[in-house]
């Protein structure tokens, strides 16, 4: 049987990493940058018009029925995609399916889990999955790290999957995809319908370069489906079915704006700092990530802009109610959509032309040739942590638990200016620490940490901290930051480890940032 | 110094053709969907970001600065396209500056060439540029077929371009895409801007399989340009220059209806065919091509569609105003367009969500999971020969010249039902032949031909031959045909070739369907 890991070594941020991944070699971390791929793309396997039905009907009548056909066997990697979030319907089925066949030794590669994934925990323990390489939430990041996984976990952010699956560092060999309108030839999307859930992006890598690709629908349509989010000639097989998600369940706790009164004082200091360091302005974008504080903040930009008559060029990240409120009166040119939080967010993107659906290839790729995510004047992000050098995890909470995928996270962190609004503590445990748990993002990357107790901006930023001087913003360094929770929580206690890697942190580049490590039951 | 070609042997079409092709490995055709690859797609040099600019701005001054940056070097494959068609204003200058460079023995690998790359005969005499991947038109067939060019030219379908960027047959080391609508990270589309041509589905492989990639643009907006066809992810650098090419140039002879009585009677039985054969049906599809003819026919098809209240679900080919017409009427659901043939195509396809741009990709590419074409229901194509056994010629005229590029000729013969309505002879040289001069598609995939003497059914499509019988349509057979043409015009002349190859013909599957001889000045 394959080691889960192997040849551990210290990377250049000083974590202590595995080599060797699912016997497979990874690349230490090298610092931002630093690394420098030297391979070519992955190729799959050509196909040939001939082997494919000449009237382009590829339907087939079951999803049991399409993963037979696409071979599935022992040990082949599986993904799914999470446009319907927590109102998925087809990776539980997928695993059914091969448990009723008993395959085994799987490797599922989802674009993110979700609660409803807890269901796969009994999949993981009677080997019909080996490994997630994908994300971990809430229960599966506790059989996660408990060590109960049999193979190592990988996480990788929203850019990250798609250079591992560009580079041949992840082959999914088959790939299913849910969407909400489709025709025989499988042009898919996931704009119209009744399950409408928005743009299929987070499919876009696995359509292009699995060996085999599904795509499953409760609404068929006549050839031409358009816009083809998904294009039918990297399709292999189309499966109808009652019910392909639930549209409701999209929304959920990370995609509606908070009504805390101390989440939204932070939201609205962040606004403010932007406004002081005069980065609102004509023409000027941002990133409003997933999570109700980053949500807020860019309700609290659409005030000034209104109040001043300033114009956005472009948001960036997840489409939600505010974001379209904001396009629909004017001030933004653009949504670039990488993932719809809301309904209002798929109806506008299914008729609004200046509504873009965007993906993680021309957001997030850093093995691409530049890509948007380094354009957007600001990003407001989340974190668990956020160390005294600005290192910044969102994985693990301070007690250790593997709680959290990456997201889009680590890719918005090339944005020109980063900002993390959280409070200095969560249940009276610090949010500045002196080292994060788990290093998910280098602080060099990370410019602005907003709390209810003061601002604070890295020292690298000094362009930042001359805009700001003067002002009557609260001005602190992270370590006044770090004592004052400290006074106030007293200084917490680290997780006990045990000595055995259960997941590994991809940066960027492919490379591993750092491990997540044992703990016991 | 490379041979031209070698190793000739006859191919399952009994043509003789070279196995060796400016020193690459060649397979000779196989038959219809029998030569299976068995490789993996080309993946080109992985980029990384920390390689181009943080600000996404990757404007270089000039076409020079772009092509010696992208390191521009003796041997190398350059490639354009063909969106201006006769207005191309890139192609030319390119090599002006190779020239200028010193640079020799460059592959010219176009979607298509036009009169206007006449100009380009000097640099092909002295050796900057070894040979031509791509289409020879006019003057550069003529030189073609006199021998006159040092490397061996190969003629590809725009769906065999596409298979064979995509499979590494073809390797563009640097392509240069012109676009009037661009921004400074490259994101670029044909639609906006004072020279607007439409899609930029022809340059779709290059800019994802090249080495190097150029956009040239005349109309430089801010990010993000939209609709991004040409998405700036896969673009190294971006040129502004005062004009980028002509758009009225676009129109050319092949893109407006014939006025040609004989032409129009042609086009009248063809379309009189597809209704007693019960094709013009709500709901069907067809291929309106480049040429006269074929333009006349969709015509056509429009006044028994209005006369019987006929939808179509959808047209595919280039665009112009009949099809915009039909459209924006009613009477298609979809324009689903390789090539914006006039500027009422550019405009419709700017504004209507329904005129879709195709690419090569999903239309033609025989090495995908199926195509588009092969979902039409009846194609409507030329040839410059057809034969007793239904094979047909578009490159080279019965006197043996190459003149002509294939198009998306041969990816069009996929489609459910194949008419080429032709006169019977053209200047007193008859059109059908006892065996075409170049072998461009096997007469099984042809199933119609339309003369002003009659009609004939190729004998394997039973199926046609049933539905119109009983009709008052003038069938007849295809010798008979033959024979009445040589009763009008005599029995023509072969030409007499010389005995040395002067180019390679493709099939969509990358195998040599034939050759072209050379012939003396």
């Amino acid at each position: 049987m394959t080691k889960k890991y192997d040849k551990l070594v210290t990377n250049a941020a000083g974590r202590l990493v595995p080599t060797v991944i699912n016997g497979q070699g990874a690349i230490p971390f090298m610092g931002v940058g630093q690394f420098k791929p030297i391979g070519h793309r992955y190729g799959p396997a050509i196909s040939s018009c001939a082997d494919y039905p000449d009237d382009g009907n590829k339907l087939v009548p079951t999803l049991r029925d399409a993963l037979e056909m696409c071979g599935l066997k022992d040990g082949m990697t599986i993904s799914t995609h999470h446009h319907f979030r927590d109102g998925d319907l087809i990776a539980n089925q997928i695993f059914d399916i091969a448990h009723d066949l008993g395959v085994k030794n799987l490797v599922w590669a989802p674009s993110a889990s979700f609660p409803c994934h807890e269901y796969l925990i009994k999949y993981l323990e009677d080997g019909t999955i080996n490994r997630i390489e994908g994300s971990m939430n809430g229960p599966l990041g506790k059989f996660t790290s408990f060590g109960k996984m049999s193979g190592l976990a990988v996480l990788r952010s929203h850019g990250g999957r798609y250079q591992a699956i560009q580079d041949g560092e992840l082959k999914i060999d088959i790939t299913v995809i849910g969407a909400t309108c489709c025709d025989p030839f499988g042009n898919a999307n996931g704009l119209n319908g009744t399950s409408a859930s928005g743009g299929l992006g987070f499919a876009l890598a696995d359509s292009q370069y699995a060996g085999k690709v599904v795509v499953v629908t409760d609404n068929l349509v006549d050839f031409p489906c358009v816009p083809w989010q998904i294009q039918g000639n990297y399709v292999d097989y189309t499966v109808l079915v009652d019910k392909v998600g639930i549209p409701e369940k999209i929304v959920s706790g990370t995609t509606q704006i908070t009504k805390s009164p101390d989440r939204l004082l932070l939201a609205e200091m962040t606004a403010r700092f932007c406004d002081v360091a005069g980065i609102i302005k004509d023409g000027f974008s941002f990133q409003a990530g997933a999570g109700g504080t980053a949500l807020a903040v860019g309700d609290f930009f659409y005030k000034i802009m209104k109040e001043r008559g300033i114009k956005a060029r472009f948001a960036r990240g997840g489409s939600n109610l505010y974001l379209v409120k904001m396009l629909e009166e004017g001030y933004l040119d653009f949504i670039l959509d990488g993932q719809t939080f809301d309904l209002h967010g798929v109806r506008s993107m299914a008729v609004n032309p200046n509504h873009l659906m965007t993906t993680p290839f021309t957001s997030y790729n850093y093995h691409g040739k530049g890509n948007f995510a380094g354009l957007v004047d600001v990003a407001i992000l989340g974190a668990t942590e956020i160390d005294l050098d600005f290192n910044g995890n969102v994985v693990t909470h301070s007690d250790g638990y593997l709680l959290h995928g990456i997201g889009g996270w680590q890719n918005c962190l090339f944005s020109k200016t980063v900002i993390i609004p959280i409070p200095l503590f969560r249940d009276r445990i610090p949010v500045i620490v002196d080292k994060v748990t788990t290093l998910c993002g280098p602080g060099e990357l990370i410019d602005v940490i907003v709390t209810e107790r003061g601002i604070c901006i890295n020292p690298l930023r000094t362009d930042l901290i001359e805009k700001v001087q003067g002002s009557d913003l609260p001005l602190v360094s992270i370590k006044e930051l770090k004592e004052e929770a400290e006074k106030i929580c007293g200084i917490p206690q680290k997780p006990e480890f045990l000595n055995e890697v259960v997941a590994a942190i991809k940066w960027v580049d492919g490379t591993v940032i750092d491990a997540v490590w044992k703990l016991s039951e």
